[in-house]
């Protein structure tokens, strides 16, 4: 509940409850970078459209991969967009149902999709994308030939305009409710990951590697 | 990975994985159902906004409840707006980084945002988004005075374009490189819960409800 410096604009200032709102970049960078996943928006002859994308972040520069439909890239290119990544870490409930929330981190970042079309900084990028997913893969599977990097659709956008939204901590009753027989608390949620299964066909003898055992964020 | 009947539309057909598309009303219901929170697109000013909300479906009703920004009320209200609710289920290995992906279960619903104002229907969308979030709180708790009913932001979307995505199982990859002595699997992803934790001010004596403990979705 923080609120510091960095990155704000008019357009992500959080102007609801601005105690919540975080504008600092490390804040921001820890987030994204802890997301798995982001929701990318965009709009096609005038309706928005929300797609769960894989990203990854290079210093100031978010990659986004995989466009899951044609559409998006289209939409995307040379196009004002929206990245999105929320972390929930608890349900919070109240002694009211009106002031029962949600704890959880989330980044609104707005920009311009690119494309990117040069090789190299399109295999950096990927490399990024699954170093994100998974530390340490880069170098344990097979790399993207020309071939497939060419197939590959990744959208770049720089990061200058996002804020951070955060929530902690204990419902915040109105004062009167604190006197009611009713339980209060947070439930903490957890993204929880199991152990390698291994794929049906798997040359035998192999195992998973040490960085996907026990693996988290 | 199956693909069946209802809901689909040019506007909401997958264009890229056809079979990853599922537009059957049960499994759009099931996701929906299943994802505690969506991610709402908006269009203020030709920028699109993508912003984390709780929902509740009440049959082919979809209800967002407190817009985190008063900008997204405004924005949202009788706008074409795209609700999405995306779970994760695995990270998907491949041999190969460009076969590598993700195991997960989302929907993409198109609609226009239509404010609450009913006071019945308000309560009863306030009703089923506590429900939502934890079945059986909404007898547990105060409920909603009139004067915190005013002050709470309901939007409505009806359910009438909407499809989903589906992608489950192994790692697909290039026939030759299932020879290749590179690991391939799926790890799994789980949403856990922890148990209640008491808020600092709670009644001394109180416990937390049957329904809080063990929560799970």
């Amino acid at each position: 509940m923080e609120s510091t410096s960095a990155m704000s604009t008019p357009r992500t200032k959080i102007k609801r409850l601005p105690e919540r709102g975080s504008y600092d970049t490390s804040t921001i960078e820890v987030i994204l970078d802890e997301g798995l996943i982001c929701h990318v928006g965009f709009v096609h002859d005038g309706q928005p459209f929300v797609i769960p994308t894989i990203h990854a972040r290079v210093g100031d520069t978010l990659y986004l991969h995989g466009s899951p439909a044609s559409r998006m890239l289209r939409s995307i290119r040379d196009q004002p967009i929206c990245v999105t990544v929320t972390l929930l870490d608890g349900l919070v409930l109240a002694r009211s149902h009106f002031h029962s929330s949600m704890n959880y981190r989330s980044v609104v970042a707005l920009g311009t999709g690119r494309e990117v079309t040069d090789p190299a900084e399109k295999m950096t990028a990927f490399e990024a994308v699954v170093e994100h997913v998974a530390r340490g893969q880069w170098d344990s599977a097979r790399r993207p030939t020309n071939k497939e990097l060419k197939a590959t659709s990744i959208i770049a956008m720089e990061l200058s305009e996002a804020s951070a939204k955060i929530r902690t901590g204990d419902p915040e009753d109105d004062e009167e409710d604190y006197e009611l027989d009713i339980w209060a608390g947070v439930i903490p949620i957890f993204a929880s990951f199991g152990q390698p299964i291994d794929d049906e066909r798997l040359t035998p003898g192999l195992t998973a590697p040490d960085h996907l055992t026990d693996y988290e964020r």
